[in-house]
């Protein structure tokens, strides 16, 4: 059995590789959930979205979010009522939020909702939220109207993330509780990844849900990181742009140094092999492979060589 | 100043032409909200929306519902979940329920999101919903599986409106308060017109709210109905299986004889017009007349001869 945290766009490319070396059925995916947020009424979920999707091979590969083939005809006919569109909901995943609003306003927590949309989209790895709580991942960033206080899709995707970073917050984490199964899924592993996403914004809300970290200290030796890093630089997203102005070094180092207490393995890319020392100076076991997803067979390499770490 | 009581589509139609022969910043339109329902935890109202995307020339002729060049993407993705896709929510028409759902839930009545919603698609007569508070029309039918109350929606379109109607109620009907505006819009016009929709589900409700139908009885000299009975049968919908169950003949006659304690003039088809001598006797004075629109010109002459009768 094995057990992932996983942000977006970078750890569904990840997991796709994964599951074609390992059974689907034997791996759980614990999904950040600090980027959710409303729009236009519809309670919407990007990293577990993007991981239902991607598990269920219907993402769009070129664009990188979403769905293959989406059209986007409600969204722009909202823009006749002057609504906000900059965040583009397609017309076959608005289905998934309708759903899941419809659902959760009736009471049935997250975690039941998110299993249900995976097995109807043919999902055979067990996906959790990180919790069945609110929490929201804030930005405190200066942009050209002084400093502000974004969502983080207002932040990434309206302001292009563009306002420098000054902190980072996850509201309601420290009141959360892990979504039933989360911690046993953890604590009965045979192996914890961390899949390459954002250490700030995908892996930081899930370190944030009391109980979480605590497991992962625990089974350190369990626990193998991916870098998101290659190159010195993140593949994509705004990891540089969160990692710098937190004090974490924009490289694998900065990353098995943020990861160091309940990691002892971490995955860095051959472009970035320089750092193996200073990675393992720091206590975390450096395996140096190709780590840029370009397409599924590196995946699946990425993914065996992440297994065998630990 | 002209208001008009209005259902769905064969009102819509009516309107379309009557706003060729008068200026359309003249004419209120007071909407039947009975058949608004849920559906995906979106509140629609098909009535309004009918007479808003007709006024708008956006609307399907063909189908002779929603709009025209619509795509059902989203709600075909819906089937994916074992959610209900009998009611057909087009692509571009989401948006409008979108954007009525959201700000109903921030508290903002409906007669402020339908102005603004009419408004949005370039409608310059006021649309106005019977109230702001909830009416539902619920229908008592016999199926195949015995006697069953329906909403409307499931009734007529879930249904095929095949269990034979036992009586119809109009729940929240005796609480709910005209919304602001309609008291003084039937008031202050010069005339009233009774829209050539169904008596029963589609004017029943809006003379069910409290002080509606008081203002018609008082002001009986100003109004005029359409009756939608064509040949002795209604053009398009169930009103047949609605009339003649509850007692009303289905025939201009019987729309006379609901109509004529609020009503002094009924304009009825020249394929009926043997019944003209039946409602002059009910002391309703019976305008002959072509009432089948088939095109913008039949509808305009129509609300000619319709604005001439009173």
């Amino acid at each position: 059995m094995l057990t992932a945290l996983a942000g977006g766009v970078g750890a569904a490319r990840f997991l796709r590789g994964l599951v074609d070396v390992v059974d689907p059925d034997t791996v759980t995916v614990v999904v950040n959930t600090g980027d959710d947020d409303e729009f236009h009424g519809l309670w919407v979920c990007p990293d577990l979205d993007s991981v239902t999707y991607t598990l269920a091979d219907a993402h769009d590969r070129e664009r990188g979010w979403g769905l293959a083939g989406e059209t986007f005809v409600t969204v722009d006919a909202l823009g006749r009522f002057g609504d906000d569109t900059w965040f583009r909901l397609g017309d076959r995943d608005l289905a998934t939020h309708l759903h899941r609003t419809e659902r959760r306003r009736a009471g049935v927590p997250l975690h039941r909702i998110t299993a249900d949309i995976a097995s109807a989209w043919g999902v055979r790895s067990r996906l959790l939220p990180m919790t069945d709580d609110r929490v929201a991942t804030r930005i405190t960033a200066r942009g050209p109207d002084g400093t502000t206080e974004y969502a983080m899709q207002e932040w990434f995707v309206r302001e292009r993330a563009e306002p420098v970073v000054e902190a980072v917050a996850f509201a309601g984490a420290a009141d959360a509780r892990p979504a039933p199964g989360v911690l046993e899924a953890l604590h009965d592993a045979e192996t914890i990844v961390l899949c390459p996403s954002n250490p700030v914004i995908s892996i930081g809300p899930i370190l944030a849900v009391p109980g979480i970290r605590e497991v992962l200290v625990e089974r350190r030796d369990r626990v193998v990181g991916v870098s998101p890093i290659v190159g010195g630089r993140p593949v994509k997203g705004p990891a540089d742009r969160l990692m710098g102005p937190l004090g974490i070094d924009v490289s694998s180092v900065g990353v098995a140094r943020a990861y160091r207490d309940f990691c002892s393995a971490l995955v860095i890319d051959v472009r970035d092999a320089a750092d193996a020392d200073a990675v393992a100076a720091l206590g975390v076991r450096p395996v140096v492979t190709d780590t840029l997803m370009r397409d599924a067979r590196i995946a699946a390499a990425l993914a065996r060589e992440t297994l065998a770490a630990v």
